[in-house]
């Protein structure tokens, strides 16, 4: 026992008590002849106080300490002079009577606290020091309670947690695996899984009924900012079970994690939007509900106006913005050039400011009278003092650029608030979505994803339009402009899975070779099933009210994919390489 | 909503409730005019009855079910005739008004009951099937209910679950790693984890204080039976603790378990056993304590009479087996073919008959007189009807020898029944083990164990002989002779690990290389640690009263570390190899 308490739990009811505390140095100040030592450990801090009249070689050990040695201390609970309420041990202290150092430390290479002096790089490299920031603990901490809470609720629904192998196969289909390659079996490799979907299928068709895993999942992509090679998946999935009660089950749990982790409540039930609302309203299919100024289509008021623009325009639409009339000539030219950067892909962006004083100014006022102006303006909801921004295009394309135009403003006028937390179900995503490169249908969930069953009929259809207006019984469980999982219903009906092949061009030769083995198993009795995936990194972040998930994630990897602390990935010996049969070769 | 209710629940209670169950025909009878369904899902059985006079569609869409098909079954509860109080719904029926066949299935290819038909290939291959048989949603079932244990104890306690990642560096010590090509930096790889035990104390350092994780590792071994090249652990690391410390947070740990899962109440505290004594008492330091039958040294007692094989001996050791005098000559010689085989390596078996009447009989009877065999006898607690069994050699390997015999000697009587449970820890290992082939010691649990403190003078000393007495602060948990997990209190003093390296002929610029990365993170202040770690498959095995895990892992690898039912690992195309800069080459 090195510690009687830790430096997080003394309070003045413990006044008197004999301690002893261990930990890390966070200061030391001298002030008069006293020595005060700040001693931290996961569970707080506590101040630690060396009397001047205290024994010489007491004084001696006090001053000697530095940042972050390991020390054990042991003395008496007294109640501080000055009291510091900021703290929960603030109103106390330990009256020390000895010091052991156990452990020293070079200086770190930044400062160990709430805010950092270090580089994002150096931060990286030193990872076990920057993990002893506040921020981080606190990180680790509600990524650990949430994944409790995770359990419990599933575990209470009937869920079992089952583990799924992680040396699985390669699957031609999708993102990049990453392989393994296999001593025993020369020349074979193995794959890493990028998620267990077969395997959880597998397990419906094994009866298992409900399942869930918390489970790390790997995907070789070229990683862009705030994407992981490895992350981690709440996975589940549920056996006899429509939509509907998987939407229950799992906004239950969502429910229970805002409550126990955040004692935030969330709707009861939460709303759901439809994806072809989500598109039309908000011009994206994971809508950030925390705040308004919806897209609204204006493109029958606009046209025959003679501005060539929108009179060629497929659709116009717009967004009002509240109180931002008051924008100058050089605001509004910034916001231009920001909407035509390629990222949104605008060619150029329409304005209309309804003055505080009642008049009008537009970019295009000289095809628009005030009236219709005024007509656009009211139809999208503003009023005197707000700003319409129009943009105009193909429909889906247009109203993604104003999604994202609106996600803008909304950060401009601090209407994201990641503290405030606005879930909501997206659903009826469209079953399957047209190439017009590849002249084919893909699916836009996964091949496995049925369609509901009243649009069944256009399913079988041969028509283009028909087979484009199926949806699926596929669900998004998204926050605040996030999604944080998403899943379908599964088709379970061998001739339904055919169809799906047929429609997608998949030849029954190329469904036996990549699927064979999945589709063999559905002929042994498959119940109806479905189930979900909720990306937990990012549920840890958002819940955290962070954007990004590399705080949430213990060791991250930077965008290189490389994990600078140990230096990964490493050359292997020659003799291992052996061993797997490969040599390697490089490209110029 | 498929059904109102499992096939596990309904009882004579729910007579008279209209009900809609789903699940799959376990078999179905006719019996009369009528028609009886036994329909299961993971909760259950319930039998479902179609009455002859039935509508013809029920009563023809009852007689076309086959086995495996699922259902949708509408019907009332009803109070059986004939009640089978074996099962838990044994008292009532459905009596159907409804069949909805969901799915059909083509015949299994084995019977899907307690006792399957099938080989092991063939249900490996269709291990979604053979999944469905009791005995292993039993085993999935407590497997799952561990976990949860596991965790609900360590959360309670503070431990934080905190994830490590998967894509690591490859180290040059210990079992072979799994390696992971890296696309994005050409020519190097990732390794798979054999452990997190890097990381685990790179939180200590990180100053989490106490982790815990359910973890996956990998090692390529050439397996073994019963040996998985992926695995499950429950790795655990505690700071400031001493092996105290440890010692009773896991034996709670396991008491929880035992407890909740199995409703067995293990002793408080557990018994150790000192590595020593296990080594002297039981020849192994995974001792199974539900039975006697102890080794004795009777080196003196034997040697001087004559006997050349004893005389030349370094050790002669003994166990009574009792009952056993009655052992015929064939038994005898059986006996000794068993432990001249080279799994065992003796050169002989010399026995000693107690027989009931009173009269010794052994197989060196000119050597020694009937006194002198009462004597050994004696001293072994041999009484009349007993059988001493004497084997000689080298001490370690002789004590060795002998404790493979007596578990045998426990098999073949009887006395390891897998559903009692005798747990121990051993403590107290030595902290180093000379090779004589290299000619250097090797750490016996690795290189960052710390000597016991008591035994640091020893652990500073030139002598090879003071060396080798030194013990460790390291500990395994033993249940019923196998070893369920094991860790130590780890060096975190600079100094003692530089002295460690040294004792093990590891130069600075060897270990710099090896693990300068976590000596480095040392220097910043490591806080007094250790852990350890649990084989959660062989966990959960031996709590369900198996030998073998296969049966405790969803998905397993056979014997070639191959999974037959998805066939891998396997070739993967060219343009991955490309892509991962690899060449696949083959030695002949």
């Amino acid at each position: 026992m090195y510690r009687t308490n830790t430096c997080g739990e003394l309070r003045l009811a413990d006044k008197g008590r004999k301690v002893t505390l261990a930990g890390w140095v966070q200061k030391s100040r001298k002030l008069g002849g006293m020595t005060f030592i700040d001693l931290r450990d996961r569970y707080g801090i506590t101040q630690l106080v060396v009397e001047s009249d205290a024994a010489p070689e007491l004084v001696q050990a006090a001053s000697s300490l530095g940042r972050e040695y390991v020390i054990q201390a042991r003395g008496e609970v007294v109640e501080r002079s000055s009291k510091n309420m900021k703290m929960p041990t603030g109103e106390i202290e330990i009256r020390l009577e000895s010091i052991n150092v156990l452990n020293k430390s070079v200086t770190p290479p930044f400062t160990i606290e709430e805010e950092s002096d270090g580089g994002e790089d150096l931060r990286a490299r030193y990872r076990y020091l920057d993990l002893r920031r506040p921020p981080l603990q606190r990180a680790l901490a509600l990524r650990h309670r949430l994944a409790q809470e995770v359990r419990s609720y599933l575990d209470g629904q009937g869920f079992m947690e089952i583990e799924t192998p992680y040396l699985i196969k390669s699957t031609p289909e999708g993102a990049r695996d990453f392989v393994v390659p296999s001593r025993m079996n020369p020349g074979t490799f193995y794959a890493l899984p990028q998620s267990p979907q077969t395997f959880k299928q597998l397990l419906m068709v094994a009866g298992y009924d409900r399942y869930f895993q918390i489970v790390r999942c790997f995907r070789d992509e070229d990683l862009r900012a705030d994407r992981q090679p490895e992350f981690t998946q709440i996975d589940c999935e549920m056996s006899f079970v429509e939509q509907e009660d998987v939407l229950n089950v799992f906004e239950g749990m969502m429910r229970q994690m805002f409550h126990n982790a955040l004692g935030v409540d969330i709707p009861d039930p939460l709303p759901r939007m439809k994806w072809y609302d989500a598109m039309d309203r908000y011009g994206s299919d994971k809508p950030d509900v925390r705040f308004g100024m919806e897209i609204t289509e204006i493109t029958d008021l606009v046209k025959g106006h003679g501005f060539g623009v929108f009179d060629e325009a497929r659709y116009v639409g717009a967004i009002a913005v509240e109180g931002c009339a008051g924008y100058t000539r050089k605001q509004l030219d910034e916001l231009t050039e920001w909407v035509k950067r390629p990222q949104v892909g605008a060619k150029g962006l329409v304005y209309i400011r309804l003055n505080s004083d009642g008049s009008v100014k537009s970019s295009v006022d000289k095809f628009y009278s005030a009236e219709t102006l005024r007509e656009v303006a009211s139809r999208c909801g503003a009023h005197d003092g707000d700003l319409v921004l129009v943009l105009c295009g193909e429909k889906r394309k247009a109203q993604t650029m104003l999604g994202v135009l609106r996600i803008e403003m909304g950060n401009r006028l601090g209407l994201r608030d990641p503290h405030v937390f606005a879930p909501l179900w997206v659903v009826d995503f469209p079953l399957l979505e047209w190439s017009e490169e590849d002249g084919r249908f893909y699916a836009m969930h996964h091949p496995f994803t049925a369609p509901k069953p009243e649009h069944e009929q256009w399913f079988y259809s041969d028509r283009k339009e028909d087979l484009e207006r199926v949806c699926a019984n596929a669900y998004d469980f998204v926050l605040n402009g996030t999604e944080l999982g998403g899943g379908s219903i599964r088709i379970h009906d061998a001739q339904m899975q055919s169809r799906m092949f047929e429609v997608l061009g998949i030849s029954k030769e190329d469904a036996e070779y990549k699927f064979g083995f999945i589709i063999n198993a559905f002929k042994y009795g498959a119940p109806p099933h479905g189930g979900l995936a909720f990306g937990f990194d990012r549920v840890c972040a958002l819940f955290g009210g962070q954007e990004t998930i590399r705080d949430y994630i213990a060791f991250p990897k930077n965008n290189q994919g490389r994990d600078v602390m140990i230096d990964s990935p490493s050359r292997i010996d020659d003799t291992q390489m052996k061993e797997l049969w490969l040599e390697s070769t490089f490209r110029q």
